[in-house]
């Protein structure tokens, strides 16, 4: 049995692999466990892609989904977390996906489970889903991570992907810079990459990772309106014409149209930002499958 | 690609098409798309009956389901419809059935999706998969609308059925009169049909629409209680008993007993309001099959 | 058609082949039904257990579920449960899986509906899929239901298992016993065991059966803390240890740990809490075998 909960608990190989049969069911390769399985989707958390793009995944491996509604389920009898995860694995389901706004909530979980867990996202911490479709994206577009500048703009503090993947992609031999305001940037992340203005960055990255401002998670920069975000901070259509050639622009989306990205480059040549969740849906079934072939 | 928006939209033949398989359907015909394909269902009101037929007919058409619920996605961030319904057509999703509040929600959407649409009723417009469940219906009756007369009674200006259906049972033959509270019919609707007292109606009528008041939508006509509404515009028992033999009342559902129709009058002999349930699923899987297919 | 609402319509011998029909299942045997089949679960209370069990069950049968929210459904529009359990029936459901906080909420639906409906419990009355997997952990354990010492602990009065649990094990062979706060015992149920201390129930019973306290049922009794109930009549791990040798404990979940039993008993080696989950799935095939083979 094997859980996937943070990139930073997998070997550069693991990866590596992960990545490899993503692009294998990018071409149209097809896997299936051996007996029927059963998952379930437990999200805490409001989600459209994350939600959307596993059940896709589950369905394309042959796998049932069980419907769950927290607002419908015992946990408004006061039922907790661990007790909803072992009933799902007692009435015979094989692996849960579970998005929550508590950090690490899986730590409580996981030694007392006999099913493999999959973290769909922890508050702040992590998202290793969304982590491996933005490495599956880059790959797909540059071959390698080698000496390619990506650059991570925005919230970079409460993002759960910002800091993982920027210390994976150093892993992976790229070069990291950060951008965004600086109240959301800690010395500690110096060791993964420095920090730029954005009119520097847009000029050197291969990659613009932009990140949502995540409005619902905190509300104490109100002190900038969205107009003086977009200006200061996000990508204009001024600095897009001053991209390298061949740069591509990413984004976890929903975007806030205009915030961190001007609305016509949301779906503009440069951008891969649909792209990217139409790889979630092929990483998710690698993770899938490797958590169910353990 | 071809979608799936109002009947207007569509030629006679179109219609007459889509009726015909629905026929076949009926008959426990079977058709499959040649590859696996993936739906949504996005309900942005309450529904059961149109829901959940959407949902039987994609099922028996062999196509998996991805579920939604607004109040558990990104859309509680402020995601737009639009780059909702992106979403899912990234994320590998074939055919979106929509439902919305918003008259022609569509409009925005059709220009930038790649993927077919069915309207599942927008506002007070139309409702397009529900009007030929009620052409279905009358035509599993009588064979033909030629000369057939077909009265709409009750809420015509708030209905996403009732105008529509007046135009195209007019193109096919039917001569069309309406009925109900004078305050809600328009000098416009006449080009379609006249105007004409409930009691006249039940004597000339082939088929008795009547249509729900839709309490949700409008408050303004509070001033008749149920009681008085029932005994000036609706379907009594008296009034049942003056109706022209094998003529038949059909209504959308939920009916409101004892305003629209009596209760006794909702399941009996001349009554096809099961009958229009049970038709809307051929009826679906004809649009589904005719969406799928293009 | 045979619906499934209490165990008391059931015979011993229809209850002793469902019995032996789970534990089939339980032993992986196959049952489908000849063509496709459809379900709907109407859960109006919040559940996890049996609403999963059920999905679960009736996807290893091979039967389609068709989603449900009520919050989403015609019912917010004034619709009847009647109505939405006949429109399902309409569209094509072939059964309905109903749990309802109305007692007896299923009588006004039996006489009109066409398709077999299974309670899946309704306000204080029954629970009888619960009911069936409370037997079945019991037989499975013990191999016979003669003189065997059962003990129902807790909240008897608004329980939906308790007295049924009684009435069925008694007609089994079974002696019952029954324990907990003496204002929720009525004289009536001495017909079907006699009342006893928790400190002498637990040197007594082969089972107990302890039954969670429904705060969101009742609030009468908080004259008593959680503490102060636990002490008093739950399973504190100084009783456990008089139990006899190869004495179980059971409980329908979700369990209230330190009000009912002790936290670390839970999930103990007597404990046949998440048995029963696992169990109920079983059970339940076995029944939606039954309503769909008449």
């Amino acid at each position: 049995m094997s859980n996937f909960l943070t990139l930073n608990d997998l070997t550069i190989i693991e990866i590596k692999e992960l990545l490899q049969d993503a692009n294998q069911f990018s071409k149209g390769a097809q896997w299936f466990p051996a007996e029927k399985r059963y998952a379930v989707n437990l999200f805490f958390e409001p989600s459209t892609r994350t939600k959307s793009s596993f059940e896709i995944a589950e369905r394309k491996l042959g796998i049932e989904v069980i419907p769950f509604e927290i607002d419908k389920s015992s946990l408004t009898k006061g039922e907790s977390l661990y007790d909803t995860v072992k009933t799902f694995e007692a009435v015979g389901v094989d692996v849960a996906v579970i998005r929550h706004d508590q950090d690490g909530f899986y730590q409580e979980l996981v030694d007392n489970l006999e099913i493999p867990l999959i973290n769909g996202g922890d508050g702040c911490g992590h998202h290793p889903s969304q982590s491996l479709l933005d490495l599956f994206t880059i790959e797909q577009e540059f071959g390698s991570f080698e000496n390619l500048n990506v650059a991570i703009v925005g919230d970079i503090m409460h993002s759960r992907v910002a800091r993982s993947n920027a210390e994976v992609l150093k892993r992976l031999g790229a070069n990291v810079m950060f951008s965004g305001p600086k109240e959301w940037f800690r010395t500690s992340y110096l060791q993964a990459g420095e920090y730029l203005e954005i009119d520097e960055v847009v000029e050197h990255a291969d990659v613009c990772m932009f990140l949502r401002i995540q409005h619902e998670r905190h509300h104490e920069t109100a002190a900038l309106s969205k107009e003086e975000y977009h200006q200061r901070y996000g990508l204009t259509e001024e600095r897009e014409k001053r991209m390298k050639k061949d740069s591509i622009i990413m984004h976890p989306a929903p975007v806030n149209r205009n915030v961190e990205i001007a609305d016509k480059l949301v779906e503009c040549k440069r951008s891969r930002i649909f792209q990217q969740i139409k790889n979630g849906v092929f990483v998710r079934m690698a993770i899938l499958k490797r958590v169910l072939s353990h």
